[in-house]
């Protein structure tokens, strides 16, 4: 009780992860320790459609015994056009520092912060991302200011991140084609329904053809089934190359990022950190795995931080 | 009736293309005239669910008033192991001529020959073909027997022929991807659900991207996304640039059959070989289109000549 009554112990601020399938919060003091979190599946999809949002975020607050006026910062789709409400992207360069300033808030019983994605335009190609930002927030509060970012997923995306300023990005839509062709295209009938355990010639020999200048993934893709139709392959054989073509294919297109031997660093879970260590190494570059499980956290206690003291500020 | 009596002018043959979704029947005269036709939905898949292949055939051939011993000459999917009777693939290099040596004959009310499809193990990267053998052979009877012959399609068939022979050939998964990405995956936000009319300018400008050296198809796609999220882009122009990209990264995967200013003849519907006639004219290279509609038949025709003679020699 005495505890709870203490300003310093008790809840500083909520920090939202709402991703499109997924609603992640954590509440943690001044000094950003976890004090109560919850995860559901109310992304921003499900959420959307019944305009749930303040809702939603009530009732996960009200779950955690979150005060009344806890203020609540929130990075990802929540900040989407067809989501909460709009956070225009931000444009590269930019300096992840930065994210605070260009923050929306929609009228909700408490004050709510949610963060803006960012978006290329005359850095690179056309791109963009939301809640990645702030995954990157995260590396940046961990220590690392410069260098090339990869962080493998449904959409990858590729940074170069210098002194805290993201210069340029890419995607990559690896994983959604992973999932889409293995379970959809002809090679279904090839790859088996559940996950099976790597078979890593298999993935080596597609990622080095895939890395071959002549390679051509609509092309490289039909062999799979040719091969299942023709040999005897072992179970895991298939799902095996066809991870290794996309992700082959992926960093093939993502040389710009690392050419003059740069070491990359995956943020990722251990199982694609390894397969994306595995496949740049046979690119020749030198990678290291970022535990990514609390990135996003502290990307957001981090602009939460700036955030609550503005407040302060302002206030009379 | 008398015209029906004389055996020179009653039909020759059945001829069938039976396909995965599709199946269709001709009966010729001993000249390749056709004196009948029908089609229907009774595509392999829909047959093999229940073994119907053989009261499915007899019911076109009693539509269209087949003499009872009328012999059957059949291309395509029918003869896929999961189809009526496997009829193994043969392998490249093969002439096309020597189809009719290679037929399965199913146990049925009548003679029925299925044609083989090809495969190739050495003479490139393992591939197969089903019922496209059976159109090349259209394309030899048409006068055509060496030259680059490309197939558009759900999976693109490019060919090498010489002097009648399938030196090597390969597929790429062309239309299924776009078809998969353009329907499932994130564009399918930014691409109409109807077909639209082409935009050139967006259609060039990705077969371009498309056949740079630089290029990565997995990188390539997501910036479709990203250019609907930042600009205002034509209705049209996503799809005619997913359709650019994918084509164009099936013709950079297809270089080795057209190097050295070959001209490539294109089977496919009007308006796919005029897409793949402009892609081709920005990689350089000079197409010439093929009338597609009655290849198979021409093919089967051919076959149904030599099989029918065969079968009356050896006759006591």
């Amino acid at each position: 009780m005495t505890a709870a009554a203490s300003p310093e112990a008790g809840p500083f601020a909520a920090l939202v992860d709402w991703g499109t399938s997924n609603f992640r919060i954590w509440l943690v003091d001044s000094e950003g320790i976890v004090l109560g979190e919850g995860q559901s599946a109310d992304g921003m999809s499900a959420t959307a459609a019944q305009n749930r949002f303040a809702a939603v975020l009530e009732e996960h607050l009200e779950a955690l015994n979150a005060p009344p006026f806890l203020p609540v910062v929130i990075a990802g789709m929540a900040g989407a056009r067809a989501g909460w409400l709009e956070a225009p992207y931000v444009e590269t360069p930019t300096a992840l520092t930065d994210l605070h300033l260009h923050t929306v808030c929609p009228q909700a019983a408490r004050k709510v912060h949610i963060l803006p994605g960012l978006c290329q335009k005359q850095t690179g190609p056309f791109d963009v991302m939301r809640g990645e930002e702030t995954q990157l927030a995260g590396v940046i509060a961990g220590g690392i200011e410069t260098g090339i970012i990869a962080m493998p997923g449904t959409h990858c995306k590729w940074v170069d991140l210098e002194q805290g300023i993201v210069k340029r990005f890419r995607t990559a839509m690896t994983g959604e084609l992973f999932d889409l062709i293995g379970k959809q295209s002809i090679l279904r009938l090839s790859i088996p329904a559940e996950a099976t355990e790597l078979n890593g010639e298999a993935f080596d020999q597609a990622v080095s053809e895939a890395l071959s200048p002549a390679f051509s993934l609509p092309t490289g893709l039909f062999s799979i089934r040719a091969a299942a139709l023709l040999t005897a392959p072992a179970e895991n054989e298939a799902a095996s190359r066809l991870s290794g073509l996309l992700i082959g294919a992926e960093i093939a297109g993502m040389r710009a990022f690392f050419e003059g031997g740069k070491t990359v660093h995956i943020v990722a879970s251990a199982r694609l950190s390894a397969l994306y260590a595995r496949a740049l190494h046979l690119a020749g570059v030198v990678s290291h795995p970022l535990d990514g499980s609390a990135l996003v956290r502290h990307g957001l206690f981090a602009a939460a931080r700036k955030l609550i003291v503005q407040d302060q500020d302002i206030r009379p």
